[in-house]
């Protein structure tokens, strides 16, 4: 399904060198020469050491909005796109840059599709933070996240919305970029990040993205500039390609939720989508849900997206479309109805406030790294059992000994090195701190 | 004989990814984080992509001076360092970036060993501007330009000079890097340059160097004060590797001499060596063996060190040395009693002045690629007997159909291709234009 473009114009191939030379130089691509670079890729004609080399080049240099955007629709149409035009309901995407306890594609999947959105979730290796959407639903037995595409469009005709690993089809000259970007430091360039996100996102069929852009110590973005310049970029250069995109700046200062773990992930999802749950979380899932409504013109006004979006969390109709996807995905949905069907941890303990004060901050990294000491097991498996939960988060006040949070294990020998990581997360302050603005910055 | 140095201290590995980001930000290495970068490339273990990646970190981020000795010391120490101490004689080298009609060294080299001064020229492949030095010199019946290195000294001790090809075993890192820098817009960075023309000139047993910092249309380096800038980086880094370091920064606006070719320049240099011949040559030529004489210690005053030069070009014994030079190398020094037996060209044309008028400027990198068109042999050979001569030089004032120079060529074909760039690098002007300065800069 490859869409060749034959350019009527004669272009003569430069070296591999020249383009590294010009964009070293500050030049600017052409479409022709871009366009040249992908075909390359795809090929396997350029190497990897002058890919490299291009890619430094490019995090110094940059790439002008036009650049990127033609960058984005080459790496996509490097490989298949899936034509959703068949299906007659709005189809948007959302692209999240990944967090701690962030369970919110989980909810936005069946909440957009409760509101007649089609919603095509595909796992990419950036979006994976420590453990992954498709890991936390493969706790679910039976559940499997990957399918043909065939069976994806399928599914997405008849639930509305899916989540599978992305599949080896989409955008492929991304998938040896990243690979390559992640061993040379070339993995924080906007353009990079904006093309590829991009190229990935509009393969997947859908006609708008809704972008969260985190920033803080829970986030690969730690700067809120640059995190702002990212939701920029993308949504720019989205419009450049003809698709609507909007992006939420949002606070990754502390975890999202007041779980982390796995099983302890998907019971929490399952509140958010009865309308419940912790405040944070039900904060967002609800502006990103009235971006994805109001984007796909389900909604007209900002209060009728936000009537629509509760509707469907209140009415068991959201709660309703997460069972039939993990149906329509082999997983069986007695989990759904009954969570505590799932491994418990054989203990589950405090973590003691060391002295009374407030919450000043938690870093939310440590957080995730203390649970993935806790789950780790041989062969890169995740023990679904494990994890914290009862997170108190940034401006609560405890008192000395009292809990900041239950952690639940099942290896006493993995405890020792989690709470490593653990305690030193928390910060605790005498005076109540400023809380933390959980939704930054709104750039459409 | 590579000589490992054991550090007493722990180090921890880094993991090359780390050590791009490091520079990526601007960072600075220390000598164990140099060392292992140098090291892992020799035992091959860092990939090229990474290499790739860090070099063009290196191109925009720099190196100072002390990363730059570190790097240098360590690229030589990859491989063999000759051993010239038991001969007693000074050991000075020259490096050239490289000029179109530039056969100096085939001067120096035999002058500086007239003057008791030991040299050990090993051509690299940065120093071959389109028919490099050697390349000429192999037009000599029998002349051999590659040797064992254990020979390679025993000709040093008993001439004092020696050209070959630089020797595998002379820093195989940066052979390794060089390959990879040429094709990856990473040759202009100055901490490279600097490092490469350092660990391969003292791996040669100079105790010190003398370099040519060539800029104009004829150099790599187009820009006078990036020539400037390599000069004192060179320089600077040489002084920190307790090496005796002194740069000249000349001017490549225009062939050097009267003559671009193999046989015509071969004839040319040997004029030089017996005092005679064009004047920029001369000029450049005692400028740069002064330096040597000085550098070695063979005379104390600029005076002393230009009666030196002189004498040994006056008095034979410098063309006496090419001549034992040309012998030890396999070569027919009756080629060089008498240059007429070399072979000639069928046909000699002039290059005539479109216009009365000044000659204003010379592209000699287009005259050096006027006469690789005339030269190219199938098999990467060259022609010997064609090339250009009585090469009218910036300031001449001609008439119009006067000889601009004289073409020599073998082929009524290849002269079309190469006229076009004969004729394209004239420009002539109506005003008497100011000479250039063929030395522009001193730098110690």
């Amino acid at each position: 399904m490859r869409k060749k473009i034959i350019s009527p114009r004669k272009f003569i191939k430069p070296t591999f060198s020249y383009l590294i030379e010009k964009k070293r130089d500050g030049g600017e691509f052409t479409e022709d020469e871009i366009r040249y670079v992908v075909d390359s890729i795809l090929d396997k004609e350029m190497p990897e050491y002058q890919m490299s080399a291009l890619a430094m080049a490019i995090f110094f240099q940059g790439m002008s909005a036009q650049e990127t955007a033609i960058f984005a629709e080459e790496m996509m149409l490097s490989g298949e796109v899936i034509d959703l035009t068949s299906i007659t309901r709005p189809k948007i995407d959302k692209y999240s840059t990944g967090g701690v306890g962030d369970k919110t594609s989980l909810v936005l999947g069946p909440l957009a599709a409760a509101c007649g959105v089609i919603m095509p979730m595909m796992n990419g290796v950036d979006e994976e933070f420590t453990i992954s959407n498709l890991d936390k639903l493969s706790a679910i037995p039976g559940f499997k996240g990957e399918m043909e595409l065939r069976e994806f469009r399928k599914q997405l005709a008849k639930v509305g919305c899916a989540i599978i690993r992305q599949d080896e089809e989409i955008a492929p000259v991304d998938r040896v970029l990243y690979e390559m970007r992640q061993n040379t430091g070339t993995i924080p360039s906007l353009p990079l990040i904006t093309g590829s996100v991009l190229s990935r996102k509009l393969a997947e069929g859908a006609e708008g993205l809704v972008v969260d852009v985190k920033w803080g110590n829970g986030s690969f973005i730690n700067d809120l500039e640059q995190a702002k310049q990212l939701a920029r970029s993308i949504t720019r250069v989205g419009r450049s390609m003809k698709r609507r995109c909007v992006a939420l700046v949002t606070d990754m200062n502390q975890p999202l939720g007041d779980t982390v773990g796995t099983a302890l992930e998907i019971a929490e999802a399952i509140e958010i989508l009865k309308g419940e749950g912790p405040e944070d979380l039900q904060e967002l899932v609800l502006k990103l849900g009235m971006e994805i409504v109001r984007l796909a013109g389900v909604a007209g006004s900002t209060l009728s997206a936000k009537q629509t979006v509760q509707r469907h969390l209140k009415d068991g109709s959201a709660l309703e479309k997460f069972k039939e996807m993990i149906a329509a995905q082999g997983g069986n949905t007695d989990y759904i109805d009954n969570p505590d069907k799932f491994p418990k941890a054989k203990y589950v303990r405090k973590l003691p406030a060391p002295k009374r004060g407030y919450v000043h901050t938690i870093n939310a990294g440590m957080i995730a790294q203390g649970v993935q000491k806790l789950a780790e097991k041989k062969g890169g498996k995740y023990d679904p059992a494990v994890g914290v939960s009862q997170i108190q988060k940034v401006g609560t006040q405890v008192k000395q000994g009292e809990p900041l949070m239950m952690i639940h294990y099942n290896d006493e020998a993995k405890l020792e090195g989690a709470l490593e990581f653990l305690k030193g997360a928390y910060r605790l302050a005498p005076k109540r701190p400023n809380p933390p603005q959980l939704i930054v910055e709104r750039v459409a």
